[in-house]
């Protein structure tokens, strides 16, 4: 690629922005000294940028602070954002992308805001019946893109199959030398099948499935949902939502009953010793900072939302995500999947 | 109490059956021998169950064995079942219930059915506008009431404020001691507020709310479905069964994890001897078998469904879930319930 992989990133977003941003952005350039086909583009107020670049002793060549002098409140919803948002850190970003300066964006920002300003800026693409966040989780095998995360809190069989597209897409462009194999999240018991937008969207999938875009394997088994049989999970905004929900409360009441139980007693603290390295490796496997980033897709761009909470860690795995993302050409995958689905639509 | 907890046993559903369910009933005898309040009324095949009866060594006074010539199949759908299950051991269990001689039945059979014909059999109560599926997972500080799992997919204000007052009375009738909770499963960001539907429902719940038949906590946070601030768990039949399978599909993905890694080398081997009683202690608490059983409210009396493929064990389990249900006065808990969410309904 002899064109530069350029990120816009919103250094004001997220709770203690820009120390956690600036920190972020560090690891990145730390863990990728040898390369040097990407350049980060750091929105945010100059001065205060200025002060945790000398304090996280930033120095590249590879990034490119551009001054922004307001910055999105976490109190704005998306109705009142679009005329006060205007020349913010994330604006910029989105503009920049616009431009054709910055090939993608990230912020730990207002995920409202964020998703409005994002659409009104950089538009809906044509081929697309609606947008979709989508997200990372890890599976048996790898990783799972699962959407629509909440975007969308109604949908029809065309949107789904749209996003079958989308997160096959994404999935490719992330993992090249794997297939994506797609599965509709809907209810188990045999006698009530899921409403009649499932079904529509399940025979529609069925009809696309094929070794050049994704094969589809059906509704989800039960409790099947990170067995690694499939690794494109479907489903409207807001059971995607829900089921998001479910799964990081379902991890933490596990992993903080592990703690407890690892730690209660002088005999589990001995076993600690034997088994650090193994219980370190399986933590590390579920880190829920390496799943950090949403993306949203379907726009003429691709936009990704860090978690607001995370640490300095989970944003440098967002921004990894951007880099990969564009690396792995995410547009091209889209249009060519986009193009592909045409045939089944209404 | 006077009058016997009887409980209507169908052996013959699920795998393995009347095997499993007549080991599971041996369980149940066993580990209630200082009691004789119930009396357990087993449906099935009487020489099937005779051979299985002499196997387990099943001794008491406290059964009764009840001839049904037939089996509800397994490939039986909701809409033959009614014309075809009429005299099976299912059948007989619910008959039993509604001529006042049980006080609730338990199958491990065909959901579909089951449903089907304890509806038609029992009849749903005049003060419920649609029956759910509730079902009992585990939280930080004790037990979680999800609802509905699966009976409706598509839910209005009122059936989920239903929903609400069944759960908090299976709650009450279970934990006598304890206050229900009740959160609404809703999508997490702020500037998607969920439907209309939901935001009706709320609004009611918040009307409802006092310390006689429960709290409304409003919707519930991010990850904090299993944390214990909530108990009773309220959503459409669609989400729930999602939830659920999220769920289960994320503790299987965890603790197959953790298994791998606590026997992948010598040290992590070496490592058990030391954690062996902890780690059997945490395996206990998350056992899906002590959380078997599904319990259909809103009928005239309530039916148990058990869990098709788990063990004896696990079918104890839901036999000690119907005792308790009864003892608990779970019908005088929904008719208080019910009174008192009268002046909220459309």
């Amino acid at each position: 690629m002899s064109k530069k992989i350029s990120i816009a990133i919103d250094a004001m977003g997220g709770d203690n922005a820009p120390d956690k941003t600036i920190a972020g952005i560090k690891i990145f350039l730390d863990k990728n000294k040898s390369k040097n086909d990407f350049i980060l583009n750091i929105f945010g107020q100059q001065d205060i940028l200025d002060q945790k670049i000398k304090k996280h002793n930033l120095n590249s060549n590879l990034i490119n602070i551009i001054n922004s002098n307001t910055v999105v409140s976490d109190e704005e919803t998306p109705i009142t954002a679009v005329k006060n948002s205007k020349n913010t850190s994330m604006w910029n970003c989105i503009k920049h992308q616009l431009d054709g300066k910055s090939d993608i964006s990230i912020s730990a920002g207002n995920t409202g805001v964020l998703l409005v300003i994002s659409r009104m800026i950089l538009k809906m693409m044509n081929e697309v019946s609606k947008p979709a966040l989508a997200g990372l989780w890890p599976n048996q095998n790898g990783v799972n893109v699962v959407l629509d995360l909440g975007a969308n809190i109604e949908c029809n069989d065309d949107n789904l199959v749209d996003f079958a597209e989308l997160g096959s897409a994404l999935f490719k462009s992330l993992f090249p030398k794997e297939k994506p194999k797609v599965s509709l999240l809907n209810i188990g018991s045999e006698e009530i099948k899921g409403t009649d937008i499932l079904k529509s969207a399940s025979k529609k999938l069925k009809d696309l499935s094929s070794d050049d875009n994704f094969i589809y394997n059906g509704y989800i088994e039960r409790n099947h949902i990170m067995s690694g049989d499939s690794n494109v999970i479907v489903t409207d905004g807001f059971t995607g939502n829900i089921a998001l929900k479910t799964a990081e409360g379902t991890a933490k009441f596990i992993t903080n009953n592990l703690k407890k139980t690892l730690t209660e007693n002088i005999f589990t603290k001995l076993s600690l010793i034997f088994s650090y390295f193994s219980i370190k490796k399986f933590r590390d496997k579920l880190d829920p900072r390496k799943y950090n980033g949403a993306i949203f897709l379907g726009l003429n761009g691709p936009v990704v939302k860090s978690h607001g909470g995370i640490d300095s860690i989970g944003f440098y795995h967002s921004i990894d995500l951007c880099y990969k993302i564009v690396k792995g050409d995410l547009m091209a995958q889209i249009k060519k999947n986009l193009e592909h689905s045409k045939s089944v639509k209404n």
